[in-house]
């Protein structure tokens, strides 16, 4: 199966920017895969995530020709990315205008779950969409599939979250701190006047390496599973080194600072001011049926949480990936074992 | 009950510099209480701890006149600081001899367990004890206790080790890498060569910000218990910026570095290389009884691993701390439930 093209949705609607009167005209990168006149399954990504490994275990056919939990055969695919993602609208594809020598990256405007919901279904319409057979997404994708099932509960039949939540806690808002306040006190940040010929390599090289062991989990690094991630690596300094100081450090500042903002201040409650905070009465809004599936040794999202939001969904199952990958179990870069899991529970879901 | 003068012991071998040729002539800061004929127990500070904090709620009377679990008219007690902790020799107060203006304080050479461990057993030679009735660490403290019970098996009768570990894990020493990459990589740090008059105060904020949700536990954000944390405060945002951004943050960069370093490479393993890294082996060198306790929700210190350790102990005994207050339930500032529970225990141990 060869990749389609990526291509661009423009949002008539505007982004407020809070920092400046400027405002910001929205285009979501995306993809599709099938045929229009199939059941739509919508797939957004994740911090840290483009289009092109956006849980392709899902939909990309297995090299042996095994048919994937998605085949692109029976459903029409969107995989839409993120505002602040890189490929969307994003500071570092969108300067605001502001007087030279700055980029202007710093005043583009905070975003939020419903900024990208709001786009994404206007863009499902635009492809013929009439309503979601399913929307499926993983950690800020898991997020986005709570906000779409409160915001547009008549718009979306099932709703997977893996290894995400209806509501950012209070511990994984102070969690996300820690990378924040390493990068806007880096030494190249320049209080976010960095610029193209002298990007902020050290601030988000720091932000990758604090977030690490967040993603994981305390058995994986007991287990040496280093050895074992991406290529293999010789040891944990490499590890951290390559998958995270330079990988997710290879990120523009201001575009991990967006996606960042719009994480902290994920809350379903936000959009029903009547429910006053109250996580249980905003969940009982949703009405499509929901896949809950933490991963075991998760510690941005840790399975307790999910538990108790499950309890409150008129039809949600929970799963547990039952992994030591921590929040990685749930992207399906951790082990073959943990995407059949995925795979298993996705593909019985998607035919209640 | 009054507090005693800080003394100072000045150790006469000298820790070589690995940055420099420099060597630096160690003095431990160091506090007592009581009569040196009773039974001595020694007392480390922990990282971010000083002389005057540490532990006191053991051995300093209630306001209401009870006896602590370690009254200092049965006890020698001995109070001491660790190397890297701004009362001992530090970077802060022992600038290495470097040409002008830089302050030399990241010429300070690295310090290890064990160059504490023998500072202290001189020092309480020195004051006439032949031999520690028991040896009580928290955190850093907890782990310079397994230490000197493997380094020292003959000298220390009793180790109580309270949210510690014989061994700093793999997981423990990548969270240490995201603070300390903060650190090093922020506006202010100038490759270490931040002066007096212009601290690296964004470095040391930005560590601090990035450790605390470390220290604590995902049910303690839950419950908002910043509301009952230190004067009690009104945010969760509060509660970052006082006692942690602007708390820790108030430390001396290098100093933190100086200690990160200590708990990093902490491993009893390798003062018996012929045990080859195998843990249980080394835990078995161990005479001293020990009592470990970890708290339940130590993100630093797992439990699982405490009690993995114990395991391999002649005489250990097992005690989680149960507790929603992460790492710091074991450092008697989480809440009179917490503390009563280690009072009770360690009141017990030193009289079996």
């Amino acid at each position: 199966m060869s990749t389609p093209a990526t291509r661009f949705f423009e949002h008539p609607i505007q982004l407020p920017s809070i920092s400046s009167p400027e405002t910001v005209s929205a285009k979501l990168a995306y993809r599709t895969y099938g045929n229009p006149n199939n059941p739509a399954i919508l797939l957004p990504t994740c911090f840290g995530g483009r289009l092109d490994d956006n849980l392709p275990f899902l939909y990309v056919p297995g090299e042996d020709g095994s048919e994937p939990a998605i085949p692109s055969e029976k459903y029409f695919i969107i995989v839409a990315g993120l505002l602040g993602g890189s490929e969307s609208s994003s500071p570092s594809n969108t300067p605001v205008r502001v007087s030279a020598p700055f980029s202007g990256r710093k005043h583009f405007p905070s975003v939020s779950y419903k900024d990208n919901i709001d786009l994404q279904v206007d863009l499902a319409r635009s492809l013929g969409v009439k309503k979601l057979h399913a929307y499926i997404g993983f950690s800020m994708g898991g997020q986005q599939a709570y906000h779409i099932a409160v915001l547009y509960p008549d718009f979306v039949e099932r709703f997977i979250c893996i290894a995400g939540s209806a509501r950012t806690s209070g511990h994984c808002y102070s969690i996300l701190e820690g990378p924040k306040a390493a990068l806007v006190n880096s030494i190249d940040f320049k209080d976010g006047d960095y610029t193209d010929s002298e990007p902020c390599k050290r601030g988000t090289g720091a932000f990758g390496r604090s977030l690490a062991p967040w993603a994981l989990s305390q058995e994986w690094f007991k287990q040496r599973s280093w050895k074992v991630a991406g290529p293999g690596y010789a040891s944990l300094e490499e590890y951290l080194k390559y998958d995270w100081e330079e990988g997710l450090g290879s990120w523009d500042a201001h575009d991990l600072l967006c996606l960042l903002r719009t994480w902290q201040d994920g809350d379903i409650t936000r959009h029903y001011l009547e429910d006053e905070g109250d996580l249980s009465k905003t969940l009982r809004r949703i009405k499509a049926k929901g896949l809950v599936m933490p991963g075991r040794t998760d510690l941005f999202f840790p399975p307790e949480d999910s538990t108790e939001e499950v309890k409150h969904l008129k039809d949600g199952k929970l799963v547990i990936i039952e992994s030591v990958w921590g929040h990685l179990a749930g992207g399906g870069e951790s082990t073959e074992v943990d995407r059949e899991a995925i795979v298993k529970e996705v593909r019985e879901f998607l035919v209640t």
